[in-house]
């Protein structure tokens, strides 16, 4: 059973409130390897709209956030000739976010997350993220990762 | 005494998880005019975190997403020679949203996020925000708004 890329960052830096395990509040997401592909799925809880019947896209901006940070992990675990599952999942940091909102994302449909790496560098990767509501593809996001700084670090 | 743009929005569309006043398991952002700037502060709850002690980049995502569209609706009552509380506020929806994670943003530290318009055209308006926490400028917003379009409403 394949566990989320999220379940296997160290439990110190896993109270993301977007992914972290160990946030009870927060939103929990998990992301999981696909062949080439890093999918999520989730559904949006009924305070999260953005007008009656449409999801908030603050939300959609969250989770394409997360999942391209965890896209991120994997792609360096995968470099580095590792399975996901094969000891702690490397912690990125987001550099820039941008989201395109194609059009309205109705409330009441599981949303998926589709990831992929587009360029892959040492100090920087850039991971390209769809959302789909149903069969509608409602947001696409671009994110830079970069590796979190020690600085950042507070075991 | 001024009150939030977000006030004067019509009842039935004041439920957005970031900014509306009737949703109440939401963020609740108010966004306020000053001299040429539209201002918010926002203090993040122990939840809102990416890392512990950092604040979650989603959540200043959602914040900057909020505060932009509330200074296109005042930018849009201004241009119509309308002051903040003169009649219903428009409502605007996001149609590209830009972050740039500058540094970490420090949880505990008052957010406070600065916006003003770029550009500002009939069919759509560019807004620039940028959030500081205490004296550091710790990320930058750009936010493509566009007027709601009628097939979201649902009064």
């Amino acid at each position: 059973m394949a566990t989320a890329i999220q379940h296997h960052y160290p439990e110190s830096l896993a109270y993301c409130y977007g992914c972290g395990r160990m946030n009870q509040k927060g939103l929990q997401l998990q992301s999981f390897r696909e062949g080439d592909d890093v999918v999520a799925r989730f559904n949006p809880r009924p305070e999260h709209i953005a007008l009656p019947g449409f999801v908030y896209g603050g939300l959609l901006a969250s989770l394409i956030d997360c999942h391209a940070m965890a896209t991120a992990a994997a792609e360096a675990m995968r470099t580095a000739g590792r399975e996901i599952g094969d000891g702690e999942a490397p912690r990125y940091v987001t550099a820039a976010l941008h989201v395109d909102y194609l059009r309205p994302t109705p409330l009441g449909a599981e949303l998926t997350l589709r990831a992929r790496v587009a360029e892959s560098g040492r100090r920087k990767l850039i991971v390209k993220v769809t959302v789909t509501a149903g069969e509608s593809e409602t947001a696409r996001g671009e994110v830079i990762a970069v590796p979190m700084p020690e600085s950042m670090e507070r075991r």
